[in-house]
């Protein structure tokens, strides 16, 4: 094997940079040549290149964001975009193709697979640890180490002035970062896309807790994590509708993009690292159509479709102690 | 002098427990009592008062909140609320009462001291700077780093993807965060109540310079500070705003409550140790009707009414060199 | 079950007050009552204990340290000093004890058994993952995290200098801490006592692979991370002999007793909160000499002399990686 | 004026970068093209040199270190070090040169001028804060913030184990970290340079006060910070003299180099912003031979003599604080 490619695609992550890093040491380990796209697959159709180097790698496993850059590209979806960067990674000698990203990211390896010989590796970037087959996703634990932190600071206010505040946290439609944030921060509540059943009831829930706890701990300060997508109109949505059946004046605050920055973590940095160093080794074996992960702390192999297939569960355990907690808080 | 009472009033602030542990140390030092009123205000019509002895302030120095709680309290502005007050402080011997708060809690203060004959001192805490008098008030040094570090991290997606982002920061009507979180994280362009003229002109001008900025830097990445209560709808209006008139696409983050907890920085540890230990200090000399403050790093005093009569400026040089950058960002 | 008890023994490590939450707030949700000993198993022989209710675990979740403080006690491993506790034990009716600590720890609890019939069970509670059994210990990633973010900031020195630094990290007789801080921190060389040989080939070995990098990368700046208890005279020995050897200047950095502290990380967190909670549902059903770990993701238990029986073992595919990335460094 | 030069020199110090960008952009925007001379002195003897451009400073603001690396550079101080140092400068055509730096480098600065006509600027970038004509230096504020942070961890340990920690923090032979430090994280006793007397004094002074402290808390923890270079043989020498004296176990911690690296705080990189910027103005105005501070808030600029002339004071108040509270904590 003489020449590799790579890019970032989809929503930046905390690691992706560590995991850049990987893959060009490991590769230039084995004497092969990295040649590293900007902007995802935007830059593939465009011809956006260059060769990566060791000095290129240097000094950037504590950098947030990516230095190749990220874009959502529509026009790779097409026949003809996808013929375009076969065309280009043919011209290039391209043998493998290393693409850091999230479930669409894949679908867009997949789509190319049809259209072009080389081997197609995936490795799993996103915050939002949506993907099966990996037990976590790169960014992931920077990503709930951020929200905790936020969390814990809104707790100060929260306990100054026994407030109640909502604090919405990033996954997509996947409840990862909120019940580990949750539990990492001791919020009271958490609202899960995995759990969540009808409005109705959950506003009714919320507020029998709410006094509960009040009841209970003697005083009102009171934290509910709530992914995103969840409920309409978002925290501010939820906090008008609670305050409109009860009264209760509630505060919500949108965590955001700063959940996707950040000098990423140890357990992301480690984890980039293995991930990368795997892509390139399994490139070697003359793998494709697959994606590198982790299970069981092992470096694994699988196929892409199944990366999308299923929908990754969350710790029943962790669900359990929260669920459990919640009932203490509650009862008188 | 015996005893002194202490209370905690308004949003709370990082560095308010630094404040408390050091008016108890230097009282205790003195052989003074210390009470601490929890809930502002409204713990001191409710008599919610506890002894304040050393090992309760032992190790509190590191954290956010306020350890005697804080309330906003519409009872105590009334003449009876001031009178049961006043009735609760003499009941318990007080002879001087320290007030950590901003400025609505100065002019209850102020209003205090129409129906009782004890001494009264403040001691600024805000994250909001807004208080004249002092070149800094507790909890502000705090915000500034929290809302830049979010920066910080905002600004990895911004360059990763190329995107605009509109973050906003706290304030209420004061630009000191916005200002000094926006050089400091390197910003493209702020927003500033103290600045700030029309929105038709915003608008134009806004757009005109990330066109720049887009032409003369090669990239789209551009991050803008937006103090709150600026803009109609705030970022999320803003965002609205700049894509209707030129159809860019703008992500708004509104940086919240996170900004008024964690764990304080040196600087306002460190400032509010120096008037803590110095509201004890005038409080034995008699002293009373003013706040204790810091100016050219020395503290000093200043009559309660002075706090809020003008509106503390922007340092102009600042916005000088921010002005500049951005001059030098936008021209081809 | 109505009464258990706790207490913390040996090093302190952060996520064991988040431990002790879980322990408190499971037992509670079965109205079993929770007894906390003070100062591990000298407060046993002392009577040091107190009553563990829900509002004693209020805001603990993010502090480093032990609120139920530890200590090292001799006179525990005296046949004396646990009859001593064991009637102590059940004096107070308790049922079971649970123990948070390292390898030390257990043995202790091990010794108990001998005097004892309650049950007893191990949590393990240390930042050097030398415990065999459970894939990481309580305050193990926030150790890792620490010694990081520590090494990326002598990296800023040592590249601004181009200068070699040798960083000392804690780890007791295994190289958990210092091999994936090595790595996490893009580190250009570890020692470990797992894979510690001589020391002449070690200097040799050095002194040839900084000659390497430096030709290779053009600058002189190297960090190596180094394990405490291997290098007689640790890094400051490590530094001179380098110096005799070669006349090149190192600087020592000790990290030391900051590793134990500071605010756990989100791992740490969850992992302390499943294994407290998990602890309480195992002492329901009547275990007993037994430890509880987590592997695979999964709580699981094993018996005391398991968890000190076999050295625990580093990840091989780590080490494979760091030694590539040395390889690559040092080629020409 | 048309061309300037800057370099870095002696040790570096967080908000060194965020200086360099202010030099820069502010150049920029007078139509001013700025050299970068690599490695301090050395560089500029060598002609390692690089135009700086706008693109060459994105992003840097929040890093550590120095993009232009630093060094000691003994062969400047010689008649013909600087010779050619002016040669080289003539030959480039530079106007003014900007030397951000300690004491040593502005001493250099004043060599030069014997042998250069051209301008010549000095900027305060250490952590030590031990330069005259500024109430702070480059770098000072999160050399504060990194020491006080990692004492707050070490109390952790301190308080759960009830130990005594002796913390060794930099200074040089000022004691400003150390104070700050000190007093920012409720250090129980501090060893300062500008108030040390003698040996035998200060080690019965502490055992004393230790005594006193237990007496008083209760408890044995205990922390003590020293400026490094003020005890023969640092807080491991102090140790080891406490044992000797009293039986008493105490732990040495030696922060080192963690404190001169680092992402700058908020404070650092306003201070550098402001001076870099000023820098540029005030050779725009044909100013040589002074250094760029802040007094009282405001710029202001200084003689190179001056800025080593005088030994700067200790904030007094800052001290007597100190002072009443380890009294307190003594008495019975």
């Amino acid at each position: 094997m003489r020449k590799i490619a790579l890019l970032t695609s989809g929503g930046d992550a905390p690691g992706m940079n560590a995991c850049i890093r990987a893959v060009v040491l490991t590769a230039l380990h084995y004497n092969i040549e990295v040649y590293g796209y900007q902007h995802g697959y935007h830059g593939l159709i465009g011809q956006e290149y260059r060769r990566l180097r060791a000095k290129d790698v240097l000094n950037i496993i504590q950098r947030g964001g990516t230095i190749l850059r990220s874009a959502r590209c529509h026009e790779f979806k097409t026949e003809e975009g996808a013929q375009t960067a076969a065309k280009n990674l043919n011209a290039l000698g391209i043998e493998a193709l290393l693409v850091i990203g999230g479930d669409g990211s894949f679908r867009g390896a997949q789509h190319l697979s049809n259209y072009w010989d080389g081997q197609i590796i995936g490795l799993p970037g996103t915050i939002d640890n949506d993907i099966a087959g990996t037990d976590a996703t790169i960014g992931y634990y920077t990503a709930i180490e951020t929200a905790m932190d936020s969390i814990d600071k809104v707790r100060d206010t929260a306990d100054a002035f026994e407030r109640i505040f909502l604090v919405e946290v990033m996954g997509r439609h996947a409840g990862f970062i909120g019940l580990n944030a949750a539990v990492a921060s001791a919020a009271d509540q958490v609202l899960l896309p995995e759990l969540f059943k009808d409005s109705e009831n959950t506003v009714t829930d919320i507020l029998a807790h709410i006094e509960g706890v009040k009841a209970r701990r003697g005083d009102s300060s009171y934290i509910i994590v709530v992914t995103e997508n969840l409920w309409p109109g978002g925290v501010t949505g939820l906090a008008e509708e609670l305050n409109s059946r009860s009264g209760i004046e509630c505060r919500p605050v949108i965590l955001g993009h700063v959940q996707r920055g950040g000098s990423p973590v140890a357990q992301d940095r480690l984890l980039a690292t293995r991930l990368g160093a795997h892509a390139v080794e399994i490139a070697r074996s003359g793998a494709t159509g697959i994606m590198v992960g982790e299970h069981h702390h092992q470096v694994v192999t699988v196929p892409f479709a199944q990366t999308w297939a299923e929908r990754k569960a969350l710790d029943p355990y962790l669900i359990t102690i929260m669920e459990s907690l919640f009932d203490l808080l509650q009862r008188p």
